[in-house]
């Protein structure tokens, strides 16, 4: 992506000859592999929403990782990306009506009150603004923009996120790898390599895993999978063996987590072809993933008192997508239908980015709403 | 410690007045936080070590961890403390016989070739040196360089290595914290945390942990725990997270593996105190150590035929010497006893730098004695 120097992310404003008084919102969902906003017309009141929504412009960004590309490169990329859809769609920030910005990590009014400052030198004051987790954006991508329901994720990572319709929120998991999402991609891919080495040393028993996660990844012994972090109480073996060179490693040599969780197809297929092992792993990573959903729901009382109200239950991530014979995502389905038969399963249409958009007109008809109530 | 110009580190040679024509060996145990190394003195051929050994200096220096000071630093630093153990004991790199650097890690022939070369740099090419995985010296600790039964370290990560009298050797577990050590400190902290987050959000049963850990960590809430690596399949959020700043969350915040495992001594008060929860993840961790040593005894037949024959079991690391009412040590002791009713527990009363040094000398002596017999 061609970079700007600093100030020249707006200079099209002044070349755009602006179509019409048009109004329009943006849609951010920002991420270390990619970052989309998308740039809707502000649609009049209705109850159902146009089919399909009026896109104007959708803009992607590479990476906005603070880690890999600096501070400032990663607020710029932000920037960047929503400039790009205004200049896409024909617009600039006079258009816009509201911005809302969705990203994983925000789960404190701290988090959220530096972001909105940074977004409020951007744009001037009447723009609403609002900042959410991204998980509120994927439900929001299967609701049309409705915080209601609740939404499993279960990609590399898992969360369950839930809101009730007077607007009590709730989470389960999402706690990262340390912490428990075992249902999650990375939790089910590094049960199977544990599963691998276990039956290597003798530990665990024999499954087919085994040659086909070695084969997969084009390794020709398990020894190969134990990385550079054997530790011991008594030394640390990071510095020997990186500095004494040695053999690639595989588990440790590239620490993202979604190179594991990548392998989650593999188990898939070896639960296909009956592996006892890899049957076990994912029959557990679906009471996971079910138990996390159960948790917000029986917290947000969202199955009414006779737990049988109806509530959307919006599923996204690979995990749950996969569309094999051994369907996880039903699987979860299954176990949840048991306990509260009213929850209804959808799989998003739209993108997350669309999800923030719809949050930021929601909010927006409220107020408007609102305010013509009061006047 | 004091860094000496390259080729200056041997330098104290010229200056010291070499006592006697006393023959040493030098044994080193390379870690991250410090690096140990022994100088002892050939000792007579004996049935019995002396009792105390005869260690002449022992050197320490700080961090060799490449990542953190750079490969030639690394390099150096172990040289230095080399220098460091001779220059204390009166003696030179002439009355050197054998050295033993014993670092985790080396798996393969080809970590120890590397290695290998580089000593060879530094020492007359009639000084006998070996480079062994850090467990080999941990086992040598506790069986005064004999390699022969079973060791299991039990810090912050765990591993189990053994060896058969005809040279035959096996390990189960050291493969890291994502590939199933889950019987290591660790690994008890990481379940100790996970059932914290549970009970926070709803998917586990109250524990007292969670007040007793938060307390310990100086937190006000469970969220606080969580991370900035919480991930989903949508966004990543550790580019926003530390991007924005937020509050500083604890599990991530640092990633040392160390400072996770130091959390043993909580879960271990709480089983004493009746939490349920804490003792299930302590029997748990029972059972994952036994099961790595059984595998070990298995595979290389150390019980012999019968199940009964005796062999050692050299137990070290901060989980097993634990010296409480819920003694993990014993309770792990207790299992691998009803099905090896042989295995015999010792506590090693010398440091892995002294059973690496111990290691050189009983090799040696066996080269001394076949060259004896063949001339």
């Amino acid at each position: 992506m061609k970079r700007y120097r600093n100030g020249e992310i707006w200079d099209f404003e002044h070349e755009v000859a602006v179509a019409s008084n048009r109004q329009v919102i943006l849609g951010l969902d920002g991420g270390t592999t990619s970052t989309v906003c998308i740039c809707m017309p502000i649609m009049p009141f209705s109850d159902t929403l146009p089919d399909p929504l009026p896109v104007l412009a959708r803009a992607v960004a590479g990476c906005s990782n603070h880690n890999s590309v600096g501070e400032t490169a990663a607020r710029e990329t932000l920037e960047q990306v929503m400039a790009d859809a205004l200049s896409k769609s024909g617009s600039n920030r006079s258009a816009v009506r509201a911005v809302c910005l969705a990203v994983s990590g925000v789960n404190h009014p701290t988090d959220e009150q530096r972001i909105l400052t940074w977004l409020r030198d951007i744009f001037p004051s009447h723009v609403k603004l609002y900042v959410r987790n991204d998980a509120v954006a994927a439900l929001a991508s299967g609701t049309m923009g409705k915080l209601h329901g609740c939404v499993l994720i279960a990609g590399t990572g898992t969360i369950a996120y839930g809101f009730t319709e007077d607007g009590r929120e709730a989470r389960a998991a999402g706690a990262g790898p340390v912490l428990g999402d075992w249902g999650s991609g990375y939790g089910i891919a590094a049960l199977a390599l544990t599963a691998v080495i276990r039956a290597h040393d003798g530990r665990g028993p024999h499954t087919m895993l085994e040659s086909t996660i070695l084969q997969t990844l084009g390794l020709s012994s398990a020894d190969e999978l134990i990385g550079k972090f054997i530790f011991s109480s008594l030394t640390v073996s990071e510095t020997s063996q990186k500095w004494f060179g040695s053999v690639t490693k595989w588990t440790y040599a590239d620490p993202s987590w979604a190179r594991i969780a990548a392998l989650v197809p593999v188990v898939v297929s070896c639960a296909e072809a009956g592996d006892e092992v890899a049957n076990k792993i994912l029959k557990e990573a679906v009471q996971e993933l079910a138990l996390s959903v159960k948790a917000v729901v029986q917290r947000l009382g969202l199955c009414g008192e006779d737990e049988k109200n109806s509530f959307p239950l919006v599923m996204v991530g690979g995990v749950l997508e996969a569309n094999q014979r051994w369907d996880i995502g039903r699987e979860v389905m299954d176990f949840i239908s048991k306990d509260y038969p009213g929850a209804l399963p959808i799989r998003p249409k739209v993108e997350p980015a669309v999800g923030a958009a719809l949050l930021a007109w929601n909010d927006l008809m409220k107020e408007c709403l609102q305010e013509a109530y009061r006047s």
